[in-house]
């Protein structure tokens, strides 16, 4: 009997990663049929100025959920968000499991939290 | 025999979200001694701030790299900013996998990046 | 004699204020012939999302600028940011006189400079 | 008999500009001093981070007040925003008086808003 297999993050991520590879000037990415083609043709600024652009719609998604709006929308605009940091990973010759893996070393490093704590702690202390 | 978990990209970002579900007001998260406790405390503005924030510094360590500078700054920085939309995603009751499965959703879906591309080409052609 | 009115920086800004409130829907601004109307027409989410463009594209600018790149690129996308926040003050009732102002109200109370970095040295000395 | 110098915006922002570059480490600002000075100190890194940060939190507070908030945080968040982009400029060897300059040459170029808004059309005529 074949395994089911659960839909695994790593793998969509992996996937999403590779097509986003094959897009770029140097692997065959043809601007005139493909948007992340494009976008990666054009160089770094577009796909920068999207990421800032879209975290702005993160915020807005949230403060719209906050205040009674459709929650889901926040899924939208983070996945907009991260497509675009993906592309910009592409670019710089990086994978989602780069930054994956970053995040596991935090998340391995004990103290990390209570460092950063430690930081606003202080912080709000000299705002009284 | 159990079946040892492969490490991957999957369940470290399902880990990592267990972890900082684990920090909500609701589920116990102490203030006084976790960072993402805190934000999560302090509420949407605290952490939704830090998204504009970190989306402004991959930008900035993008365009180091452009110009010659650490490559490598660009992953620290894209982890901070999927950690801060992480911490927002469990505040709103999301989780990473529902980020991972709407972009799952639009690869699935054909004809995607080629209105995406028209809408580009749109906008350039009305440059000229 | 009449005196040379050296250009004004705040008759300047009134009068592209001005502008810009006329350009509002409630005072007839028309989104088929205007930039402004159009954005104003379609409500606080067109333009607001342009503030977070416009800034990420002003730290673009400027990390260009630290490697060597034309700084005059600086003042336009300053230009273009100041744009954005002045249409959504339009669209709030309010003016770039009312932001002078609170500059003004600021730079007058003393010990706000100090406040401030007294913040930064207590965040600094926990980075220890 | 000299003449009163009107309290108008003009003043406003070019007397702030003049504090904000008595602070650059070259006029001799202090880091120990002023929050100003120490931000110059520290590089643009330091202030460009502040220009993401606080364009995010006009986004809030106009997020904010299109659901009933107190719209006057509005103006405080775009002081922020502008001030920061202020300490920018000084240290890139400009005024807030040249961002006028440009907004008011862009005023008196006939046909921006009409190019801006075919650009717009063009795009949204693609999304049917």
């Amino acid at each position: 009997m074949t395994a089911t297999v659960n839909p695994n993050t790593s793998d969509a991520l992996a996937r999403l990663a590779a097509v986003l590879e094959s897009r770029l000037p140097a692997n065959g990415g043809d601007p005139e049929k493909s948007y992340v083609a494009r976008l990666l043709h054009k160089g770094p600024d577009a796909f920068l100025k999207k990421i800032g652009e879209e975290a702005t719609e993160v915020v807005m998604a949230a403060k719209d959920a906050d205040h009674g709006g459709d929650r889901s929308k926040i899924v939208n605009e983070v996945a907009d968000l991260w497509f675009h940091t993906m592309v910009a990973l592409a670019h710089y010759g990086f994978s989602p499991a780069d930054v994956v893996a970053e995040l596991e070393r935090r998340e391995g490093t004990s103290g990390i939290e209570e460092k950063a704590l430690r930081k606003v702690q202080a912080r709000e202390a000299s705002n009284d």
